[in-house]
């Protein structure tokens, strides 16, 4: 086993350096790649596969739920994007600006799209005549680029990958229907799929998306007790109908302006999956996304070729038939002990060792990711047990890192247990908040902590308490942490 | 049926002018629109639909054949962009420069990526160290930026979708079978999925890609007889491995580059779809791409919402578990006959129509949007019948843009006839031809034609003849044709 710990010790242990851990398993695990323009990375088939079935199984659900998906273009005019001051205000910094077509210089510069409301929002006004149009309910899977100062793989890059839906409606309630329904499928998906456990709720005035009327996210916390938002959808109002112009007839023939929503999720929830779930072995995926949820590992000794091989591909063969994602390692330059930790820190659900022995007994050993458990199974049970065991990783995956943010979450008596909390423990505080953006400002400046989400759940009615930075009456509860 | 042909004779009919009602079926039909940049369109929902299904069918393609998904960035450095000279000078005049980051100025001028060799090249460098690593065999989707002078939506745009396949291997001949794999990948491919039969074959050294060591094309005849490339595999030799410095061990300790290949097909091919298959009443979708392929209209008479509508909600749950695209038009501010013509102009396979006296008979009349043909089934057949149907409509529109392309590709005796052919019936011309650009050059100024492809089946011992132009001992068999 000198060559299988030889391997892990390349990496640094996330218990030792969560930050170093994390940009080296990425690396290591051949998930991304630096690329050689500042803060953008290259997706490795590894890490792409992840995406994929992200996207699929998002695609799904936006489907299902009676979205159609469209592509709209890259390029957005300088014109288009100024129309909506504040939209601008808060992407013009971050904007890469094409300026020359082959030798020509454009007469007006071009936004690569950091996000796509003011172009749509120009094309909906075209296409939206009659309430009879009414609702558009589109959706766009996309690159994005936003000049980001300060990167890190996944998490923030100059280009990143994501979803992002723009729908529009006869009212207000539709709108804000639609903004709900996509925040609790959103909620829904991530937990099931992701096996990571959400807190949905309102982001402050401070937090929300520019030109919009209301931000709703899905924050939850990573490993080492920050929060990381993981999608968000927003309520335009008809912020975006005034400036683009986007009028309906009513039922009762009156020009009306339509009531927009957008949201997305991006390729951020990639690094969602590392932080929330590798432990000091590397990587460990959540089996309804994993890349390879089994990895078949024979063991090389005497005529492994003739005797263990076939029955190795056999059982691939097999699980394979069932919808399985399998690999057979068969490489013979790596030993077995090289191989199960290798798969170990590539973050593979399960493993099945085959060896001579379990020729003979027609079995084979099964050790699982999570918790490192071994079992023997045999043959002719496989085709029922893995998928059993695999839905059963899933759903541990997600009590474990639900069990971490209870254990992490705390409730505090007066500020300096705020303080001293953020300062030593790390993890969510849910608190009181007096609504005043001074006092959000105050605690950023003294604690780098911001308001992940105003809950939604809270009866404030019932359970009103003071702010925990200014002591008055306060309006919302919420919660605050450091973040990504 | 008044409505009804109204509703058709807004659009140019095909026979008329093409190109009008190519444009104008697009708009009608909602696959696109034009977006407020020069030469970009937006892909609506029903033309996205059909990209999709062709994603998903190639994707399925190329992941079994071997290779994976990953995603480069968008952005090249010029320098690096600028290390294959050939390639550069390609592709320059159409590159999209970004010069700015937010408010800074970029050190360096930043490519949109009018196709990835070169990033891609770069990275290679540096995963690929022995003959362990190859082959690498990779392929991404993604969007490419060419800034053309002269654009057409789906054919030729400023901005388009494709996938991008960049393999490495050990050896030449290793490369030069995946770029024949590929080309009768995507023959395949267009043949059974698009219906749209073509003709595979070797570009000359005048319409090869820019860097490459050999172009190979697949060529479809579109309904105007001009020719359409539906997608390329590139022979890429060591032009990049040496300028990128690939390099990998071989098995006998040597440092050797390595011979790479680079394919794509794009959203060109839904262009294609509504050239080769559509005709005066609209567009012509065949089954295994359309983004419906069965369209039900319930005639509203007398209370059809209580006897009829039950009724054809049923059949279209039925059909849908089958995993039938199906579609029930209930909309009550329309004519059954408006339907049946808008269901025509969108290009849908197979309309069910069923009215009250097919509820009594327990039956639904059946028409065919190929052959226009009816015909009355019985509700207990149908899930039967309609797969059934579906796939003999996908057989039959092949069979007819086969027969299209046979009839309009000419032998001809002298180079009058040459010009006489393309003045006047369009099509393909199959002749000789010397191999030098001069006369490639002289044909084209004189007929606006090039050379397709060189055929790959010619038996040139055999068949040896004189090329066309210059009467001189020909060297290949080709396909001439004016092309878009």
């Amino acid at each position: 086993m000198n060559k299988n710990e030889r391997f892990v010790k390349k990496i640094t242990p996330k218990s030792v350096d969560f930050s170093k851990w994390y940009i080296e398993i990425i690396q290591k695990a051949e998930l991304a790649d630096y690329a050689p323009i500042k803060g953008m990375m290259i997706i490795r088939p590894y890490g792409y596969a992840i995406w994929e079935n992200i996207q699929q199984l998002v695609d799904k659900r936006i489907k299902e739920s009676g979205h159609s998906n469209a592509y709209f273009p890259l390029f957005i005019p300088e014109s288009l994007l100024q129309k909506e001051t504040e939209h601008l205000e808060g992407f013009a910094p971050e904007v890469a600006w094409v300026t020359h077509g082959g030798a020509d210089e454009l007469e007006e510069r071009i936004a690569v799209r950091p996000t796509s409301e003011a172009i749509i929002g120009n094309m909906y006004a075209k296409w939206i005549k009659s309430w009879r149009d009414l609702p558009v309910l589109i959706n766009q899977w996309a690159n994005i680029v936003r000049w980001e100062k300060v990167t890190r793989p996944f998490l923030r890059t100059t280009e990143f990958l994501w979803q992002e839906g723009h729908t529009a409606h006869e009212t207000k309630e539709e709108a804000q229907k639609e903004t709900l329904m996509i925040l609790s499928l959103y909620k829904e998906f991530v937990e099931t799929e992701l096996a990571i456990p959400v807190i949905s709720g309102l982001k402050s005035e401070r937090e929300k998306f520019a030109g919009a009327l209301e931000t709703y996210a899905i924050e939850s916390m990573m490993s080492d007790g920050k929060a990381l938002q993981m999608g968000t959808s927003h309520n335009l109002g008809q912020q975006f109908s005034k400036v683009f112009n986007i009028r309906f007839e009513d039922r009762n023939q009156n020009l009306q302006y339509v009531w927009q929503t957008s949201w997305g999720v991006s390729t951020r929830l990639v690094g969602a999956l590392i932080m929330a779930h590798g432990d000091d072995s590397g990587l460990k995926f959540p089996p309804r996304v994993a890349p390879v949820q089994v990895v078949i590992v024979p063991i090389a000794i005497g005529d492994w070729k003739e005797n263990v091989l076939p029955v190795a591909q056999n059982i691939k063969k097999e699980l394979k038939e069932d919808g399985i994602r399998v690999k057979l390692d068969d490489r013979e330059e790596f030993t077995p002990g090289w191989k199960f930790s290798e798969w170990e820190m590539r973050g593979v659900p399960l493993r099945l060792e085959i060896g001579p022995r379990d020729i003979k007994e027609k079995k084979v050993v099964i050790v699982r990711r999570d918790t490192g458990k071994k079992e023997t199974v045999a043959w002719e049970s496989l085709k029922k047990k893995v998928p059993e065991i695999l839905k059963n990783i899933q759903k541990s995956m997600f009590e474990m890192v639900l069990k971490f943010q209870r254990e992490n979450t705390f409730k505090v008596k007066d500020y300096e247990e705020f303080k001293d909390v953020l300062g030593s423990k790390k993890g969510f505080i849910e608190t009181y908040w007096c609504g005043d953006r001074a006092c959000e400002e105050k605690i950023k400046e003294d604690t780098m902590a911001t308001i992940r989400v105003i809950r939604l759940e809270q009866d404030m009615e019932g359970n009103k308490g003071n702010c925990i930075c200014c002591q008055k009456p306060a309006k919302n509860l919420v919660i605050f942490a450091r973040a990504y």
